[in-house]
């Protein structure tokens, strides 16, 4: 007996992979039959980690036991993301082995038992994630192990630079690039569509890569695709920075700070916040976009991310000092999160707010208009393009005369062409119960009928809001309109609403009127 | 139209089930076609949880969504973990909507920012734990905010309360009730089976709950089961107690602490240890097998899973407040941990240690022998049975005249009769490359060795250790035979051993034989 004979020379450890069309999301899944050859001669058992190779790449996926009919025993399956990681078309075959064990979590363990990490411990950590080394149960780890004001300064400059290091870095032909970036949690605010233009207009170089809703009726991805494409990829978005000094494109498309696409995952389910984490993630993206000068919009409101004036100070003061050590100059707006920016909740109602002001529409939302203003300001008057105090004015004077909404329609004519948003199908009113004053508003269960109307999927589906905080109301005065773009979504919303009839409050009165 | 058009009743979100039989372990999940008007009209994807009802219980899983043609569009699967909890057969309708949110995912997040939990706190989270509303994401960020030291004394006892209120309670009629429990990562240390039927023939009450290895090549129910039958129910381990004194059997047959066993999942692959857990894992157990009087042996070693004697102290310290919080009467019995106990390391091998020791055979592993008197005596001292410091002689004297060992055969009569452990059918022996003296064993890579044989699994698989540390070797000194059932899983036993020499070290020289 010698010991070499099962080598991966020899490679007893092959399995033929078949496609079956499993979506996990993001954590990788392989599946094997459980009478498996492989499978019993290395003892693996559901949830354990398998290394997973093909001639150019490997991955490490988790274990699903087929104990059904779906695999023989010599085929193996992987679950929809996995294929992608792993670029495996059906048919290929995969030799699986024993994952070495990752280093890093050795590190995340140290974070865990309250250890401070170095720059070579972030750097170990942030490449296995970037790589999708990591199951979610390590991220979870990893995220927990941040969470709470765990990170001090230092820690956040090193997870910072760890994650602008495992992603493309994007590079302009301009001493300036003005950025900016929304701490979110505010359902319409889609400055981004009009301070983008304003400060192209303005002579500015501004390249904004935007997300898509994930636990939000809407990004501003989502918004501008019903405007003109979005899913640039990075030639393409080069083209259009070229020509028109801006551009607002989808930022998966570009793989800028790949490790925090990862991260951002665990923490939203989960719903925590790590201040260190927060601002790594925000700061990481805007250095690897290119960013010299970054306006960062922070509202403050009791449903929003940031609910008191302290925590936004606190969270400035981080951005600002980790900001600089990554080379980043930054200012941070406070702004009022107690309601919705704008009318529109959903990708194309929100997109015609933002049409409104950009035409300068008699009945515009103000308070869009106003936030885009004060946020283009303060960017003009960062990079130096005007003196102190004037920015305002000056960004109120590209708005007013047109230059805005025309660099607007310019750079969707870059991206691809401009078209109206859709308009949904269904719609049904709300309507207050009685009078009184609107007190409050839940921001986030107002998100949450948007959502169960459709958005951001369906694209014309969420909700128009028809109120203020403070209005007068009559009985019967119409609260919000619910947009959907089928009888079921409409339905499922409106149920969620009426369960949920304290989402605005009214004083000395109910809210809305329970429909019979 | 009107908002109580679709509500429950009129049932639209309703699903038959299908078997496709995937195995995910413990977490739970559904899987709906990707074209399910269910997962469309509520806006589902992958990842979302789900509450899944049958009219007489309800679970919560994560979703999976089919792309492929698994799956019909009315049609939805589960995880087999997820059957089992659902009590769900094949065709079943089941009602399909949003999770009502856990309110206890905000005490975890609150122990996550740093803040201290109360009573009320651990129960809400140790209740959702228990009947498997958390996700394996959720769970880890309970286990993360708990690690590092995170739990002081009183939240350790909190945690240990809410523990033992969510699993049954045993009572026996008996004022003392004797039971032990070693602190895991010492291979072979298989004392329980000698204690017990040396405290059962000493007259007391000592029914014992074992678990089965699931990361270590073999618990003390699978050694047990290699000679009699050990998945005993309650009212069958209360007849072998009642008749017999005592018993050893596997406590996953009885529902003891079930919090833990969902815990503990996620804390050996992460293999994070927190002190406050341990405590709290271990004493929830015993409270709950309704031990009075425990005896907790902790072996220290540099691969053990206490490392330092300090570490020892702080742990005895924890474990005896809190054990007299909840009504037990501890005893803390500190081990050498530097080498396994006995010779065999696998279910097999390590029964016939304890027979050998039993018969007082003259090769009985001495080292086995003594652990398992000091323990027998300091549990016979500290339930009062003996006068401090006869305790090891009277251990003895049960052993020496043969009492023990009839007690054990009877045991195993009463739990449905002994039979003889499994051997083999293949075996190769491991020799030294040079001779010198043997001055480490890394415990973690022999059980390694011991699990790629194929145990615990294989109940016959494992290995046998013929050295001792401090041992002179000569060349080709036989170092260890690998056991196993089968041609692959010994070639994979011995090709991870090639490829780890030095996990004997022996001075002066190499260690294992490379294989030619």
């Amino acid at each position: 007996m010698t010991l070499h004979a099962q080598s991966h020379d020899d490679a007893p450890n092959v399995l033929r992979l078949r496609r079956l069309g499993i979506d996990t999301y993001q954590e990788p899944v392989i599946y094997m039959a459980a009478d498996c050859p492989v499978c019993r001669s290395e003892g693996w058992e559901a949830q354990a980690r398998i290394a997973v190779t093909l001639p150019e790449r490997s991955i490490i996926a988790t274990l699903n036991v087929i104990t059904g009919a779906l695999l023989a025993p010599d085929e193996a399956s992987l679950s929809e993301s996995a294929w992608v990681a792993l670029g495996a078309r059906d048919g290929d075959r995969v030799v699986l082995s024993h994952p070495k064990p990752l280093v890093s979590l050795s590190d995340v363990r140290a974070k865990l038992y309250g250890r401070e990490l170095d720059q070579a411990s972030f750097e170990r950590v942030i490449g296995d994630i970037a790589t999708g080394r990591y199951s979610a149960i390590e991220l979870t780890a990893f995220v927990a192990a941040c969470a709470g004001g765990r990170l001090s300064l230092q820690e956040t400059i090193a997870l910072t630079r760890a994650m602008i290091g495992v992603g493309d870095r994007l590079a302009w032909p301009a001493p300036v690039v003005a950025d900016k970036h929304s701490v979110g949690g505010l359902p319409g605010n889609r400055t981004t569509m009009i301070v983008v233009p304003i400060i192209a207009a303005s002579g500015l170089v501004m390249p904004k890569t935007s997300s898509r809703g994930i636990t939000s009726p809407a990004g501003t991805a989502d918004a501008m695709e019903t405007l003109a494409p979005v899913a640039l990829d990075l030639p393409a978005m080069q083209r259009v920075v070229d020509r028109e000094g801006g551009c607002i494109v989808w930022g998966g498309a570009v793989r800028l700070s790949p490790a925090d696409d990862v991260i951002i995952r665990i923490e939203r389910p989960l719903d925590i916040d790590s201040e260190g984490q927060l601002v790594a993630s925000v700061l990481s993206k805007k250095a690897a976009a290119g960013a010299t000068h970054v306006v960062i919009d922070v509202p403050i409101g009791p449903s929003a991310k940031i609910r008191t004036p302290e925590s936004a100070e606190s969270l400035g003061a981080v951005l600002t000092v980790v900001g600089q050590a990554v080379g980043l100059t930054l200012d941070v707006v406070h702004g009022d999160g107690a309601q919705p920016i704008g009318r529109g909740i959903g990708p194309a109602l929100e997109a015609r707010d933002v049409l409104s002001v950009l035409r300068g529409e008699a009945g515009a939302p103000a308070d869009l208009r106003e936030r885009a203003l004060v946020l283009s300001g303060r960017l003009l008057e960062l990079a130096g393009a005007v003196t102190s105090g004037q920015g305002h004015a000056a960004a109120a004077s590209v708005l007013d005369d047109g230059r805005a909404w025309r660099k607007f329609q310019a750079i969707c004519e870059a991206q691809g062409g401009m078209h109206e948003p859709p308009r949904a199908r269904y719609t049904h009113t709300l309507v207050a119960r009685s009078g009184g004053t609107l007190i409050d508003i839940d921001n986030r269960r107002l998100a949450r009928v948007a959502k169960l109307a459709g958005a951001p999927k369906s694209a014309a589906a969420g909700l128009e809001l028809h109120v203020r905080l403070g209005d007068t109301l009559e009985p019967d005065s119409p609260l919000i309109t619910v947009h959907a773009q089928s009888p079921g979504e409409l339905q499922y919303s409106l149920s969620y609403a009426g369960e949920n009839l304290d989402l605005f409050r009214i004083e000395n009165s109910g809210s809305l009127r329970p429909i019979p």
